[in-house]
């Protein structure tokens, strides 16, 4: 192909020209995602953890945008990496976070909800406050760049958002506790999504700063938005669940047809939200959390392994994607390096923030937790550490810089991709070695990761037959809202499970796995859940 | 979800403004998706041949475009609908083209090879030719709007290209012959990628007409295009083919790497094209038939089901998609209307144009091939009729605009989309009828239409102990063609086949067929092959 006559960069003014200059494009990109699959393989298989594929994609595509930074060619190419933080939203991260729910394990899952949502709600608002006052405080004392009270609001929300991806595919391989995994990723999928409403609401008082509204507005209006958000997710996702278990679309072997209405649904949801005003993200992860729950077992087999391969692939995808994005737009962005200060002292006060989220959270859920169900101190600090900042953060900075247009949305923007890389770089690569010094790894079970599902350690069902000598009115609340999920199981067992699938409630419990672990063992090691 | 209070047209400033605007139009587009999936499903159950699924589609988007129209919201979502053939070439037609390649079932395709490429380079060569011809004649004459002479090329070009998606699958419903079956899909691809490269070539003449290149150059300029492409398809093919064969992901069992990297392959042989200023679509068409063959049964065994199905579905996706979107657009564009005339004759000079193909490309084909292959009057008349124009027409119309910015490209337009409406409308309504008028129903095999493979009639493995009687040169020139295909089947089962796959190349005629039948029957009705 090389001796071919035609050289791309042919001056007659052919019809295909921009056509032909998107497809040097797109070729460039297919090729860096190749490099990152191919070099995180061959990292994986020669069990080199201080560089996860995150952190290989990450740097091919800050190496491809240093070259393309010194070389000529850097109008034509940027103008076609150049995206928006709209194509983030509406097609890179709608598939990450619908696969974050559709993947999560239930078991673990919900036998942890209380302290995932204790984590990811009351633990992001503090983190988020906690950076926020620190910046502020920082700038009031010359210690860095000053920005105003809100933007400092702004900055704690987004950079508050944990990224999932790195850190669980280390754990997985290392084979860390069932319970520890589980808190790790429903933490970092919830604040997700928190910390995203967060954002909007403080970037809504940042516009309306002038029309007086208090701080209990900003409470109700961020509540509007997460229930609305929540129940809008939720909704669909039921929907899809009577639509298939009626359609009967599994008895005429209608693959195709039961697998294109249910790939549409996510997006439905996720669409469904942005258009009402609400966040896509916290109604597709709900969408993905109830159809994986309702809708899939609801499916003919065939097509039950083919939509969880299908959302595992275009995860994958939406994943390497953005991190090389990151990398190559850091490379190539105008960033404001003037404010290192700025930097240094945000990557401090975040693991303060932090800090004060997991171990104040944690004591929190300790006080309603039985004896044998504490969260131990060294699961605390590894749910610190693997705090690292990713796509997320990204965009909402990138988005920071549309929404405030003086120069403060640069600050942000410059200190967050630098967090980004360096936790991404730094705590990525060690997250192997910090879970070794915790000697968390292989904790409990020294079996396959999946086989921890069906173990009997006498974790999974909360007992409350013990513990109750403890008196004051905080653990009593508290202790009711647990009793509550456990009430949810129930539930769900007895009403929403016979309602919303084929099956009955009673032996999907041991049924269930059957399927859905075979299909996982299947899925090779990347995030299987 | 109806009650909540944020209305969508909510008149404070938020940051998520546009996305929402986005959300709202990408959820009409969903909503779109999901009835024509479900009216086509519903249609097909119910046996109404008289309005096929991408009919369906087609009156939705017009439906839907026509209430746009008439309603104030036409601005926001326009914004959204209105996308650039650079989209449609980008991304809506790669996954189209790879899953005609993909799907060609390659006894039926090979041995009637020599048929299909006459029926596709030869035959759409001279119905350009004569549509061209006709149109500039009738423009002399005064019949209808007088087009210049590569102007009418190009439209005889681009309206030469016929459009599989509709008459097969009505044809596969019918369970009709599978001889038949073969050519009118082996044309109808092949001849997409013959008509691109025509159109572009007449698009290059018009640019330098006034350089002086002669017919010749065109000529050659055109075969450069042809060959450049098929080779590139084909060396991106069997490069895939050798990586999966030596990299062992198989054994590994690493299903997620296996797929992303098999799935970024099409889409980087259309943009390597692409790239080189070749053609994307010639280049993907030959990739997915190499993939097929060579590269796909070196795949573990759920990741070959998987692969099928993904493709499947993002062309069912795409292919759904144009149709929505060609019913939308024709009823939102700005139409010349003013040229009824040019649209009636038109039709009629691509009638005569396709019977000059169809008629003298058969009678070509059937000096060489023995009595009892002979290709019979009923099946090209078949033929003939199943020449609907589809989404390639429309998609080069709309490049026509702007390559021919004087009035010439929007009057093409115009015709093309009423000729695709009329036919899309009236020929894939009425394939049924004509196909039992024609008595070519269930013809040969009364079984389900996949056994037909399988089935020995005598008819696949062509024989040259007869009918050598003949001596004219030109038949005798086609017969070494055809002789020539045969030996690369030969060729194929002891050189290829072996060296580019882990099977050896004596049982892949016998064992191939397992797996893929198995599959092909799980995939549900719509396009198996």
């Amino acid at each position: 192909m090389e001796e071919w006559p035609i050289s791309p960069a042919d001056p007659r003014g052919s019809p295909g020209k921009e056509q032909q200059a998107a497809g040097v494009g797109i070729l460039l990109q297919i090729m860096m995602l190749v490099l990152s699959f191919v070099l995180g393989h061959v990292l994986r298989r020669h069990k080199f953890y201080y560089l996860p594929e995150a952190s290989a994609s990450l740097l091919i595509g800050l190496i491809v945008g240093g070259l393309a930074n010194i070389s000529n060619t850097e109008t034509s190419i940027r103008g076609w990496f150049n995206f928006h933080e709209e194509f983030f939203f509406l097609f890179l991260l709608p598939p990450i976070i619908f696969q974050s729910g559709f993947s999560l394990a239930p078991k673990p899952f919900f036998s942890n909800f209380g302290a995932i949502v204790t984590f990811a709600i009351l633990g992001t608002f503090i983190s988020s406050i906690v950076t926020g006052v620190l910046v502020y405080l920082g700038g009031v004392m010359y210690l860095m760049y000053r920005l105003p009270f809100v933007e400092c609001l702004m900055f704690g929300a987004l950079i508050s958002a944990t990224d999932p991806v790195t850190v669980l595919s280390i754990f997985q391989e290392l084979g860390t506790d069932m319970n520890l995994y589980a808190l790790v990723f429903g933490e970092s999928v919830l604040n997700d999504a928190m910390a995203i409403s967060l954002y909007r609401t403080m970037s809504l008082v940042k516009s309306h700063v002038s029309s007086g509204q208090n701080f209990f507005m900003v409470i109700l209006r961020f509540l509007e938005t997460f229930v609305g958000s929540m129940s809008s997710g939720v909704g669909v996702g039921f929907t899809s669940a009577l639509l298939f278990k009626y359609a009967g679309l599994e008895i005429d072997n209608l693959q195709n047809l039961e697998c294109c209405l249910f790939v549409l649904f996510p997006y439905f949801s996720y669409m469904l939200a942005e258009g009402l005003g609400l966040s896509g993200i916290v109604s597709i992860l709900f969408t993905g959390i109830v159809m994986k729950h309702y809708t899939f077992s609801n499916l003919s087999e065939n097509s039950q392994r083919f939509v969880s391969a299908f959302f595992h692939l275009i995860s994958s995808f939406a994943e390497t994607f953005v991190f090389i994005y990151m990398g190559f737009d850091i490379a190539m962005e105008q960033h404001s390096w003037s404010h290192v200060g700025f930097i240094f002292f945000s990557i401090l006060f975040i693991g303060i923030a932090r800090a004060a989220n997991v171990f104040s959270c944690a004591y929190m859920v300790n006080l309603v937790r039985p004896a044998h169900r504490q969260i131990p101190l060294k699961h605390q600090k590894a749910l610190w550490y693997s705090g690292l900042r990713g796509a997320m953060a990204f965009a909402l900075a990138l988005q920071s810089v549309h929404d405030l247009p003086d120069g403060h949305g640069q600050t942000i923007f410059t200190a967050t991709t630098a967090i980004v890389v360096l936790t991404v770089l730094l705590i990525g690569g060690s997250t192997g070695t910090m879970l070794e010094a915790l000697q968390v790894v292989g904790d409990g079970h020294d079996g396959p990761f999946e086989e921890s599902f069906e173990g009997n350690n006498g974790y999974i069902a909360p007992s409350y037959n013990e513990g109750t000598s403890s008196g004051n009115r905080l653990k009593m609340k508290l202790k009711e809202f647990h009793k509550s999920t456990t009430s949810f199981t129930a539930f769900d067992k007895n009403y929403l499970t016979p309602f919303f699938t084929s099956q009955n409630g009673n032996d999907d419990d041991e049924d269930e796995p059957g399927i859905s672990v075979t299909f996982c063992l299947k899925l090779g090691p990347a995030k299987v859940a």
